[in-house]
């Protein structure tokens, strides 16, 4: 089991480090097969929003198959223009479980053509501006996380939290997602 | 206004991250004089529990003057022996306006003998270890944070998030922590 989560400078740090936390701690506590990974363009480190400095695990040119794809927020728009990652994020798609995003990751899925018609939400400062951009999504306001088919998308975020233990739930069992919630002391907003 | 969180191998990834996003959103949203600094004992890159890998701004030795010092918890034991560590956190706690440990931090601010007769908390699973390890300590329970002067210490992992909330509080005013949970989209546990 490979979940990869892809940053980039500017990302958001909760998008990336909150979800991080939920599938890293989920292996701790059982699932020793899971593997977590930090994906970005290049090798180099990037920059996140605010000024952490993360070095990824894997550029888009080495990252092993990916079950479950997760695409963050942050400061997105470069990331919307950048040809060689959404054709990147497109053929990972095609061959994942679960496809997700975080906050306005929303935007680069929709920008790659992988988000085309689904219900989704995003940041709740961003809605209108996702549903300007792309009218055939089906944007809802005040949902933690949407779930549509393979593709789950969360609100703003600490909102990434609440949607990886739910992730967690659907790939293990309910029971096991809340022990995680507990471990990280969470109260999840289900 | 300097506020460092201090990181180190094992560290917990929301312990820092969770912290960082709360200061750099408050920074973002208007306070731009505050610094968020992650500082680790040396100028190398760090790799936190369950791999992530983070390069500090500063190491113990070249990091500016801190009004505000964070310990973050995880694997802890080792820091808990590094002396060169326990007598800089000894030095910068003198002239702290605000020293807080996020989960089983305060293991390493009692190891330095900066945490000594306060009433403290820490992750729920460690609590009778605290106790056992710090009998002068009052340790508690069912706490997000506790206050005791100018010392703060919070519960698990996800409840730094709660207590940086409330630090930012109290640095500016309610209103203002508000606003910065709003913007994280958090369900603050005040």
């Amino acid at each position: 089991m490979n979940i990869g989560l892809f940053i980039y400078n500017d990302a958001e740090v909760l998008d990336f480090s909150g979800p991080f936390e939920v599938f890293s701690v989920a292996k701790r506590l059982g699932l020793s097969h899971w593997n977590v990974y930090l994906i970005s363009e290049s090798s180099q480190p990037i920059r996140a929003r605010g000024g952490m400095n993360v070095t990824a695990h894997y550029s888009i040119d080495d990252v092993p198959k990916l079950d479950v794809l997760c695409v963050v927020g942050g400061e997105h728009t470069a990331t919307m223009q950048n040809t060689s990652v959404l054709a990147w994020l497109a053929r990972v798609n095609a061959s994942t479980t679960i496809t997700c995003s975080i906050c306005t990751g929303a935007f680069i899925l929709a920008a790659a053509g992988v988000l085309q018609r689904e219900t989704v939400t995003t940041h709740w400062q961003d809605l209108d501006e996702l549903k300007k951009q792309f009218p055939y999504l089906g944007v809802v306001s005040n949902k933690r996380w949407v779930e549509d088919g393979k593709y789950v998308t969360s609100g703003g975020i600490s909102a990434g939290i609440d949607m990886s233990l739910f992730l967690v739930s659907k790939l293990t069992d309910m029971p096991y997602a809340k022990t995680v919630a507990r471990q990280m002391e969470y109260e999840w907003c289900e």
